[in-house]
């Protein structure tokens, strides 16, 4: 059911590679909502996912581009003005990747050259994207700026490796430029820090089923999906949430503020049961 | 404009005095955006204030009740739920005050019992006004509860006093409950953290105006006003905002990540002239 | 071995048991350290504990004292500076108890006197200590203030129940009184959120071992003891910490910064095994 | 005065230049309290610094490295090692810099190998140290090793530009690398968020001297020297914190949780003035 939220607003959506992704239910629900858009992801994302079918769906052009090139980052935002007539609204950054973690290299033995690179395509993009749009003046007064983070960038999990420190980097930039850009042209600038959610990526990620169980069970109302997510995507793109900039939001079934939930324990405990004596006291090792 | 965002929602509004009162704009935005609601504030309050207006206007059928009083507010949810015909969907409670402030008592010779108060309406309310709800299985799955609150729970403003340790509380007290109603009945529990505003309260306040244009220059995109709180509000109250729980959300045009603006030293630096020698140099006092 | 660190200083200990107490440790560090000190709790507390060992063991007076009497403090205050022969320059407040918890009321059920009774116990008692002294003009220039709190004030633990609440209030004191304290007499205050600890208290706390074991394998140096809790708080009361203010102190071994380890996930992990079918994905009940 | 916070223990001081450097300081401190160490800046600080005098006076060797070189800082360790006779017991790491700032390239015109530069040399340099010290088993169990922050890391200042985020990363590595080397090693990472302080890189900050200014009277102690810093510092370094890890610690007089002073007002007011009407209203631009 669409509420109009973003009637009038155009849009860019940048990382959606197939349905799983939040992009990609972020862009759907943006269309849905009254906006147009453009989509973009590198040109290899476009070729080897399923964003033609997305645009095609949506009647939205897909502007392949490299999110760590400038030059790239001028053409999307030109290309987008000219084929939606006329300044952005919104724009969503759902990009993240670790050459590390791909390569397996633990967070002690990281290889420089590939943080440099998990920090450039995380966090640095969306400084890049920012600084490029500003100097064509390509976003509305009152447009918002959004970026998908992780509550890793706050509180360390094991085998998240640099992409929790190109996290705390990239919610660092959404407060510098937030302050910036906001004086300037009303411009909010915020992060959504999401659930772990079963998304290409995601699944890709390590022991990330039992990772996804632990937040589900610590979360009161369980893990946020993709889908709650875009829902919540396209509130911070409305006029309903004007004043809102410089702000990590969690957006995660309460998990950010849970310290050990019931649930959560009686899993572990019974982890635990084989470290107990016959009295049921845990034997610390 | 409307968005359907509250179709067919029943809501309970806490706090509306007249029309100056954030809780007043949530009440006309709730029902904008198509909810029936009943309004509540104290007796005394019911017969000073402008609420009667706003029933008329919008229909709503007012309560009166004392909110620290549990009887009172069970009576409130069962008299809402009898009037709006179902489940309570969303609550807003909108209520604080502090009889040492009022009195002029300073935070370093607080009266106890005065303290006591202030906790109880300000904060202890909120435990009671959910604690009644959920005995009486009055919130529907889903539902949201949101109340206001400001920085000063985390960061000291001369002259706040008590209410700060007020809103500390009411904070936690949303985390704590947000915990037990989430995994039980997926009810999510928020505060928002506004804006200096000027409504009756607000102007009360000793200095309040020097604060309000010092927070308005800190903010990238100034104070946000008590329209733009209410639409943050029916946002929260929204099925789109179905997973965040537990979270202080603040809705302060930036002011909360902000450490100085250029704007707001500009102020400063004008009056630390006189503290300067003939170079321009300040002389520390 | 000792540091002379707070060589002719004179302190007051609110809270020694028994000599599993933090309090206890702090009381026999400081004199150590080369401090004289009194002794304070209730009267129940001195008649039914091990204070009186204490006391004689290291020469500190005890003082029966119910530190939510505004009376009592005073005269605790009073008596110490006779009784050390001077002003304060540190006090610790170990001093905390639910009579919620107690009662087994859960939170969606709390009674509210006895809600009171938690606040005033646990937090309050802290504002009107510190109120006291500072009416008495009890606390040297550069004192330092120091209570124990626990991570409960900003995440929810199922169980803790109402005393969260009651941390974050006590920690919202420590800032307020800061603030105030600070600019008049450079006193600084501040709370350690220490480890969940095998103290009397901490025993009585159902569940409290499992939890225990959680926060000792998510934190990487393992849960602080109660005798590095009392190093901690030797340091905070030295000269060498003055600028440190309206902070409260993770000692925790990295607890508050986790969001998982891989120690607590295997514990975890094993407690999952039963809802795994036989290719080992979590079947999500 | 001396306490032998400090006696026998091996340390590295990274980023002395001159007496007013907080890394000066904390090198003199560490000595007097017992320390041996070693000294290392770039080649050019220890050309164009006084670094020279500090090594002479403390008897310390100095070793020029490049701390943005993995060979360097390997060089670093394993020399002081053999210099001092075994594993190194603690590291400061005070080092930053950015390109940016020093071409006065506005936040929203980066040159994006200078903000790489920044990043390497500010933040970066930190996990590179602590990898390459990992890697050479440099460090002992219960090592201590810390970084220099800044509040900047979780709020705006305007004209800090890119070095917030620099610090946000720095913050970040704390964390992520404080997990893995505390539950190996027991070695605790963290960083201390000092005051604005009247080092030369500080002073070279424009409008250093009002921002200074604004954040002393907004502390209820006063902004932190460098020597107080340097005291904080010995304390991090000693036994008596060996649970502290992965932390941000402000040594800022109160400033981190300030909201607003009487004081900073009292300035801010008189700057107010002329934006003022007959009947003392703020009139609004």
């Amino acid at each position: 059911m669409s509420h109009n939220l973003l009637k009038g607003k155009r849009g860019i959506i940048f990382g959606a590679l197939n349905e799983k992704s939040i992009a990609w239910k972020v862009a759907e629900k943006a269309v849905e909502e009254g906006a147009i858009i453009t989509l973009t992801n590198t040109p290899v994302a476009v070729r080897m996912g399923d964003v033609n079918i997305l645009g095609e769906k949506l009647g939205a052009e897909i502007i392949p581009a490299d999110a760590t090139n400038v030059e790239d980052l001028e053409m999307v935002f030109t290309k987008s003005m000219e084929i939606l007539g006329g300044k952005i609204d919104f724009v969503l950054h759902s990009i993240g990747m670790s050459p590390n973690v791909r390569k397996k290299r633990t967070y002690d033995d990281l290889d420089y050259d590939m943080l440099n690179k998990t920090l450039d395509i995380s966090a640095i993009s969306f400084h890049k994207m920012i600084q490029a749009a500003k100097k064509l003046n390509a976003i509305s007064e009152y447009g918002s700026i959004l970026a998908l983070s992780y509550v890793a960038a706050q509180r360390t999990f094991y085998g998240y490796n640099d992409m929790a420190d190109a996290k705390s980097l990239l919610e660092s930039i959404a407060r510098s430029f937030g302050y910036i850009y906001g004086r300037e042209s009303h411009v909010r600038i915020n992060t959504i820090s999401q659930s772990p959610t079963m998304t290409t990526a995601g699944e890709g990620v390590k022991g990330m089923d039992k990772l996804f169980d632990f937040a589900n069970r610590m979360s009161p109302l369980g893990n946020a999906s993709a889908d709650e997510c875009a829902d919540y995507c396209i509130v911070m793109f409305s006029d309903l949430t004007k004043k809102v900039t410089m702000q990590n939001l969690y957006h995660d079934g309460g998990f950010s503020s849970m310290g050990m939930s019931l649930r959560a324990m009686a899993a572990y405990e019974k982890g635990l049961e084989e470290y107990m004596d016959e009295n049921g006291k845990i034997i610390y090792g």
